[in-house]
C-alpha cells in the first residue's frame, strides 16, 4: 500500500527560503503531496500556523496526524518514507558529507541570509560587506568543488537533499547579481533551470503580496 | 570486521557545547574512539583546526581519511555506522519528531546560547530577558512533555541523539540556576546524572584554560 499523501505547509513562495527546500524535494521526485500556504506576516503566522507548529515557523509537514516542523527533519523523513533513502547519496561517508553541507547551511551563512533575503521577484544590487564576501566565498568553494567531482553536475552523484538546501542561494545570486566563479556559476544555472525551480519561480511571480520586512535593508531573523 | 575507530576533534570540554553532543553519543554507547582537543582560542582554531575542517569549527569527526564537520551530521553518521541506526527512535514518525527537536536546537535558541554560554565550571545568575524567558519556556515544554510520554524518562523511548542535543542545556541550567518546572527539572537531573555527563563535567573541572569570550557578558557566536 502506498503511504497517504502528506501536506506541506509553506510560506509565500517569493520569500520563504526554508519552505522551498522540502517542496523542491517532493516536486522534483514527483511525490504526491498537498500544499497549504500561510502568509509570512505576523498575523498569518499567528492565525494559521500556531495550529500546526510548536515553533510557529514554516515549513511544516503533516502526515498521519503528526507534524514535522523543520526543513531538515522534513527532508530526512521524505527520503526515508517516500524515497527509500535515495534523497541522500548511497555511500555512508558521502551521505555524511552531504549532511555536513546541509547542516552548515541550516545553522550558518548568517550574512548571506540577512543581507540577501530570498525575494525571487527582486532584481537589484547589494552592498558587499566583508561578512557577505566570506559567506559567498564558502558557497563558491562548495559549489565548484563538489560539482566538479560529481559526474552529473549536482553536488553528489545524483540530485539530493544537499542540492535542495542550496537552491534558495541560487535565487539570491540571481536577484542580487552576486559574483561567482565560472564553475559555481554553472552549478547555479543548473539549479535555476531545474523544472521544479522554474515552477517555483513562476508561482512566485504570480503572488502579489509584498512583505517589506523581507526586502533588503531590513533585518530578517 | 569492525569499522576502524574514528577520531573526534573537540574544543575545551568546559566551553564547547557542540563538541559535547557527539562525544556523549559515542561515550554513552561505549563506542571505541580517539579524542583530540583544540583550544577554542583564535590561535588554537587557526593553528590546529584549519587542517581538519573546511569551516574551522569543532566538532569534527575523522574516519577512513574523510572528515565530517558538523555535530548533527556526525551524530547521524555514528548512528548509521556504529549503532545500526539505534541512535534515533525506531519508528519513522518518532524519528522525525526527534530530528525536528535536534534541528530546532541546531538552528535556534539564540538567546539561550548567547546569554547563557556553556561554562560547566561556572555558578552564577544571569539577567532574565524576554528572549531568554521565551527560549526557556520552549525548553521546559519539550523536556516536560516528551519525557512524560516516554517510559524511560528520556525524550523518546530510549536515550537518543535528541537527548545528546539538549545535554548542554542541562549544564547551562545548572550553571545559571535557570528556573524549570518540576518535570523539566527531573529530566535535567537525569541528564546531569548520566555517567558520561559526569565524566565530561569532571574532565571540565580539570581544565584550567579560561576563555573570557565564553563568559557571560560577552557575545558568543
Ligand atoms: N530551522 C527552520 C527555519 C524555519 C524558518 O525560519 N522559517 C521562516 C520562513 S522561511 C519563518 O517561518 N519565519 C517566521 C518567523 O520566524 O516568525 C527550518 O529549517 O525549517
Ligand atoms: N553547527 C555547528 C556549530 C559548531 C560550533 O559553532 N562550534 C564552536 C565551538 S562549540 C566553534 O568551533 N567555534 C569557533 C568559531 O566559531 O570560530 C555544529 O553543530 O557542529
Amino acid at each position: 500500500m502506498l503511504p497517504a499523501a502528506p501536506t506541506l505547509v509553506i510560506g509565500n513562495k517569493n520569500y520563504s527560503s526554508w519552505s522551498l527546500r522540502p517542496w523542491l524535494l517532493l516536486t522534483h521526485f514527483n511525490i504526491d503531496f498537498e500544499e497549504t500556504s500561510v502568509s509570512l506576516t505576523p498575523q498569518g503566522l499567528r492565525d494559521r500556523l500556531q495550529s500546526y507548529s510548536p515553533v510557529g515557523k514554516v515549513p511544516v509537514l503533516l502526515h498521519n496526524s503528526s507534524i514535522i516542523w523543520d526543513s531538515l527533519a522534513i527532508c530526512e523523513y521524505i527520503s526515508e518514507v517516500f524515497l527509500k533513502n535515495t534523497g541522500w547519496p548511497d555511500e555512508p561517508m558521502q551521505r555524511a558529507q552531504a549532511r555536513s553541507l546541509c547542516a552548515e547551511m541550516h545553522s550558518g551563512f548568517m550574512a548571506l541570509r540577512q543581507q540577501c533575503p530570498m525575494n525571487v521577484r527582486e532584481h537589484r544590487s547589494v552592498e558587499m560587506t566583508e561578512a557577505l564576501r566570506k559567506d559567498l566565498q564558502r558557497i563558491d568553494e562548495i559549489w565548484s568543488e563538489c560539482a566538479a567531482y560529481s559526474a552529473t553536475g549536482w553536488l553528489f552523484d545524483q540530485f539530493s537533499i544537499a542540492d535542495c538546501f542550496f537552491a534558495p542561494v541560487a535565487f539570491r545570486c540571481q536577484s542580487y547579481d552576486l559574483p561567482l566563479s565560472p564553475h559555481a556559476q554553472q552549478y547555479c544555472k543548473k539549479l535555476l533551470n531545474l523544472p521544479a525551480m522554474r515552477q517555483w519561480a513562476h508561482q512566485s511571480s504570480k503572488e502579489n503580496e509584498v512583505l517589506t520586512h523581507y526586502h533588503v535593508g531590513e533585518i530578517v531573523a
